[in-house]
């Protein structure tokens, strides 16, 4: 189903409020073979051989057998992880429906939820399906969250750190800042990207009771193909979100997700190893970007945000596409210009610079 | 996190709904050596050995990748196997999280939704999950479902068949009878037992498009611990649930789901002898039932829901847990008389109503 299929088949059957979704578009997943895929920010290392070896071993006539409802072992996981108690850590089907029960359990009020201009594009949508009033606070000219706009009067702050699609980090002391003064309402931090180098909030979870963090196992945990999120926080969030997941799926997260993400969680090496690749790659990458005359953002992500002084954002995807290199473009106003590409394996990013080369010499 | 443990952390953060919550409970999944468990519907069988195959294959670094956001592959074997259009068959993360996208997307009207007095309790939960008007109608004295008794007057009407917890089917005559009849709100049909003993709606969906089966992969094809669940029906309504599922979750169903689920599908021989191996193991359990005296529902399903004449169901439950044999009791009127006792190999039947009989011969 592409975005183009939506309304072919309205519906008297539907609910009402089903005729005015604009659902998200997640990237394309083209099966082509030889193709440079940096679009959808996977990671480019594979995930632990220890998440591997768990699911193997649940791989058996258990699977006739309902999963733990509670998902004891990965939530006892990271917890351990992330040196907090269980009580404070919550898992869903991908933080994407993390998410979901965040907006429709915590941030659904009278008053608008605030979120950036420029962010993650499902924070309107979640909008869209729970009928949430949403406020959207510019980003300033250099790309950058500014906290300070936030007003005081919402019904929740969410904001991923670093940014999508950005890539732009916030220091913590911003987000203590926001903390100290928006009291009366949750503030979620999306740290989708977090460990490619920018500053978690986890720790101060335990200190600011309306603090949510969200977490996935499909960046740095390279675990996308089995759907991990998380959400970190005061045992009160937790619960609210713990009475919709209760209300909606008994068992979000299946055996192999159990405790693939448990192992995954448990092997800090390969964790440490393949983010410190990317980080390194993405150095190099940001560096060559800049030789050919690109404007790239600071990352803390494991993509970069860049864009040419003169070419449309879209004519680059394309011409890129036409050499078999996939990136992300995004239409939306201010950002048209940029191209969001993933941090792939160094010959990846080897062949997207080459072909970057080439369509920038023959534009010349 | 146990039922009794909701309310202690209400919050102020909580979007005010959440405090009126009254979350599903799930039946237990203890984990206890040597149980016999006969308590939440799982097949005695294990899946399909070529579903554990096709995951084993898909147990790679591939789960760095984002899954087909469409589950195409899963979703034509399904299409296949119901000899209906990809375009007819919607997939999520187990029946629940359909369900839930069917009360969100297709049932939430001015008129309340009508059930079955007796029924899947999850119902009434999603009512509350997304603040819609519900009607229940009462049973027969048989504990049959009346369809004659649904007013026309309705926003929707969803019911199992065969029903939960009394495994009691309908005959197809009388669900088309009613979808003659009720032709302004959708009718949908939750089959997650159908292949125990009942007949199938799902060929009448090509002539009815307000009709939407149910189906799960959790029962009759042993994989509960997968979470795969299926609707089909018209595409309109097919549609209206991808908008909500596009709305909420772009993957939900993990790389080892849909390779599993497919390859379940495909296997019609594993499925076809493990049923009737159930199904034969059901018709002897009922007698042997009966003859230690107890009431047994005629049941089209899994399991089979019993009484005794004098002794109450939640001392029999009680009493047979000592014996470390598990099976289902509800509290709810009615229906506390009986036990619901899951088909298990007929060695676990054999030693619930060897645990039976010796607590109705103590109690004689």
């Amino acid at each position: 189903m592409v975005a183009g299929c939506y309304g072919r088949h309205m519906s008297k059957y539907w609910s009402d409020f089903v005729h005015q979704l604009q659902p998200y578009v997640p990237g394309e997943q083209p099966n082509i073979a030889n193709l440079v895929k940096l679009n959808t920010n996977e990671n480019p290392y594979g995930p632990s051989p220890r998440a591997l070896t768990a699911m193997q071993a649940e791989l058996s006539d258990q699977l006739r057998r309902y999963p733990d409802p509670q998902s004891s072992l990965l939530v006892e996981a990271a917890a351990r992880y992330y040196g907090v108690e269980p009580a404070r850590v919550f898992v869903g089907n991908g933080s994407d429906e993390v998410l979901a029960h965040v907006f429709h359990g915590l941030l659904s009020h009278d008053k608008p939820v605030l979120f950036p201009d420029i962010s993650y594009s499902f924070y309107p949508v979640y909008c869209g399906l729970y009928r949430i009033a949403a406020k959207t606070i510019p980003l300033n000219k250099h790309f950058e969250i500014q906290l300070d706009d936030y007003p005081a009067d919402n019904g929740g702050v969410i904001f991923p750190n670093p940014n999508a699609p950005t890539g732009v980090a916030l220091p913590l002391s911003e987000i203590e800042a926001l903390l100290e003064r928006n009291t009366e309402s949750v503030v979620v931090v999306d740290e989708a990207y977090v460990d490619f180098g920018a500053q978690s909030a986890v720790a101060l979870t335990k200190r600011y009771p309306q603090l949510l963090v969200i977490q996935t196992l499909s960046k740095a945990r390279s675990l996308a193909g089995l759907r991990v999120g998380l959400a970190i926080g005061h045992p009160s969030l937790i619960e609210g979100l713990v009475r919709i997941k209760d209300s909606f799926n008994s068992y979000p997260l299946d055996r192999l997700a159990i405790v693939g993400g448990a192992a995954a969680f448990d092997d800090v090496d390969h964790f440490e190893r393949t983010r410190a690749l990317v980080m390194a790659s993405r150095e190099r990458l940001t560096s060559e970007l800049k030789q050919l005359g690109m404007d790239v953002l600071p990352s803390a992500a494991n993509f970069v945000f860049a864009r040419h002084p003169t070419l449309p954002g879209a004519q680059l995807a394309e011409a890129l596409r036409e050499r078999a290199v996939l990136v992300r473009h995004f239409k939306a106003e201010r950002i048209h210009p940029y191209l969001r590409i993933t941090v792939g394996l160094p010959e990846e990013n080897e062949k997207l610079v080459q072909a970057l080369g080439d369509v920038l010499k023959q534009d010349s």
